[in-house]
């Protein structure tokens, strides 16, 4: 009879000695963290703030084997994303981290906090396990509402607002497909597999970038809390990306009780990303509209107004009377499916 | 090429489509939990709060094929077990959940917002995955700090002052041994393996109650908050027992800088512990100080207070000045070795 999941370990000296006690004096000396080494952070907002949790699975979000660094970073930023969503400031972050023996857990730890850093969120508290399986992060992540700033919220869009993306759809989804098909991160970049040696130059850039937006998204955090602040009442719905825009779109209509008309047409595509599906047999719109994993944000505004030029989104639609998602394309107006990816069927 | 992770649904209905926003829309008509839905939580906590995060994993912290609405109660324990050791009020907690394909989710998420009624926390947010490899759950807590109370901190012991232990230790670990020698919970009980059969009545009673103790604890909420309101400047330090006394008390010397000695014979047992290991071949001592799991408080207090007699408390040593902890065994003081339960090492 043996115990399930951990083994005892005995040693001796001042400082922690089991390795979680030890990892966390390693992360305390290196990166300051005054938070950590309680049974629970102790925190004070004055103002509102928001909460999100998210995960990676390895094998599940993204091939076994990546760098640790690179998932670490990923699941931090699909975390942001959420917060951006919201209109909010990233502030605190908690991470659950399970992993297999021989883990190495500074790789991960160190380029977590790292990338924290640069969105100004301190690393508070957190969890060490053992998962056989691989690596399997859970963090979650709080943020407060900016000084003059209201939440952005998913029912805030109304009939007559021009609907917005604020970066492209579908490369994300292709570099998924890529990443299945045999492209790998290595040494900080993109190695493409050998069926794709035939490409030319300019496709193979594309694939490669298409596999880095997959690996490392860059969530919207400017744009949510400019958002945020403008729409003191005056602004729109807000989501991200992150199950397909078809799906996510038909999050938005209904938490709002609208309908919505999205132009083919406008939606933004990564430089030549419509080329290299052609080369790969994928269907472009199918990728944009049900890809997922776009982490842009999705949002409306009353027609008079559109966000600064700085951060790129591109006007895709409008919001209707009615509860109809439709879909204008080559002139015909159809309905749009609730296409997406669902998290819950294998 | 397949993309990883998740399908592709298409259907159709006012009502979230995909399983997800299914889920979501059953927790929110039959719970309420207004705070499900958008991209994170919208909150706002007047008082300080504390945050903590825990997770469980199949076959690591509990055996396969555990009843989900077991597992999800005892995820939401020991997080609440977090929170007492603070002297946290628990108000609010997010549930990132990974599940394998056909899993009832319904009876996780079910059984977790009950058990959550029961301690006045509120569901606010969460996400869903699919894993594989089998139910891998984790749950962070939000708590507030108590009117007229402080926080419990480990670093609060000082020399001269008694060490306390809010329960009985060891027959946690003694459960776990039960289960992967072939005890199971089956339709609300335990039922032992045939090679148990030959014990005694009560000694099969005592085995049931460590299984049960092992996958159901009981966190020490209102003892975290009657001491959180003593403690204003007059307490000591305090932490959950969860990788073992031993190693425990090693953290709470280091974090307040001070050793201690720890009584042998003081230490509280489960009724027949001592008899039911000396059957199974299990060392009771070993498995009190090292086995972990336990979820009882482990605190301090100036020599001449003691916690009501309704918490069940039970003295078992003193803080001291230095930095060695030791145990008094058969009249011999000894060095205690930092022994428990490491997270880390397979």
């Amino acid at each position: 009879v043996s115990t399930v999941g951990k083994r005892r370990t005995s040693t001796a000296g001042k400082r922690g000695t089991g390795g979680e006690d030890r990892l966390t004096d390693w992360l305390r000396s290196r990166y300051g963290l005054p938070l950590l080494g309680d049974d629970a952070a102790m925190l004070r907002l004055r103002r509102p703030f928001a909460v999100t949790t998210d995960g990676q699975i390895e094998g599940v979000h993204f091939p076994a084997g990546l760098d640790p660094a690179v998932a670490s970073r990923r699941l931090l930023a699909v975390n942001l994303s959420d917060l951006a969503a919201m209109g909010a400031e990233p502030r605190y972050a908690f991470l659950a981290l399970a992993v297999p023996p021989g883990f190495d857990h500074r790789r991960f730890l160190g380029a977590f906090v790292t990338a924290c850093g640069r969105h100004g969120v301190e690393l508070a508290g957190g969890d060490l396990a053992r998962d056989p399986h691989g690596l399997h992060a859970v963090a979650t992540l709080l943020g407060t509402l900016p000084e003059g700033g209201r939440w952005l919220r998913r029912a805030g869009a109304r009939p007559g607002q021009r609907l917005w993306l604020s970066g492209s759809v579908g490369e994300s989804a292709l570099g998924a497909r890529l990443l299945a098909g045999g492209a790998a991160w290595s040494s900080g970049r993109v190695v493409l597999p050998p069926a794709l040696a035939a490409l030319g130059a300019g496709l193979r850039g594309a694939a490669r970038r298409a596999v880095s937006r997959h690996l490392a998204p860059e969530p919207a955090l400017a744009l949510g809390t400019w958002l945020g602040r403008l729409q003191g009442g005056r602004g729109g719905g807000a989501l991200d990306v992150s199950d397909g825009l078809a799906r996510d779109l038909h999050r938005l209509c209904r938490e709002s009780g609208c309908g919505a008309t999205l132009e083919a047409k406008a939606l933004p595509q990564a430089p030549r990303f419509e080329a290299l599906c052609e080369e790969l047999r994928f269907d472009p719109l199918e990728l944009a509209l049900a890809g997922g994993e776009d982490y842009v944000l999705l949002f409306t505004l009353p027609a008079r107004l559109a966000p600064p030029a700085e951060f790129g989104c591109i006007a895709i639609g409008r919001i209707e009377k009615g509860n109809d998602v439709k879909i204008e394309r080559d002139g015909a107006i159809l309905p749009l499916a609730d296409l997406g990816w669902d998290h819950l069927e294998g």
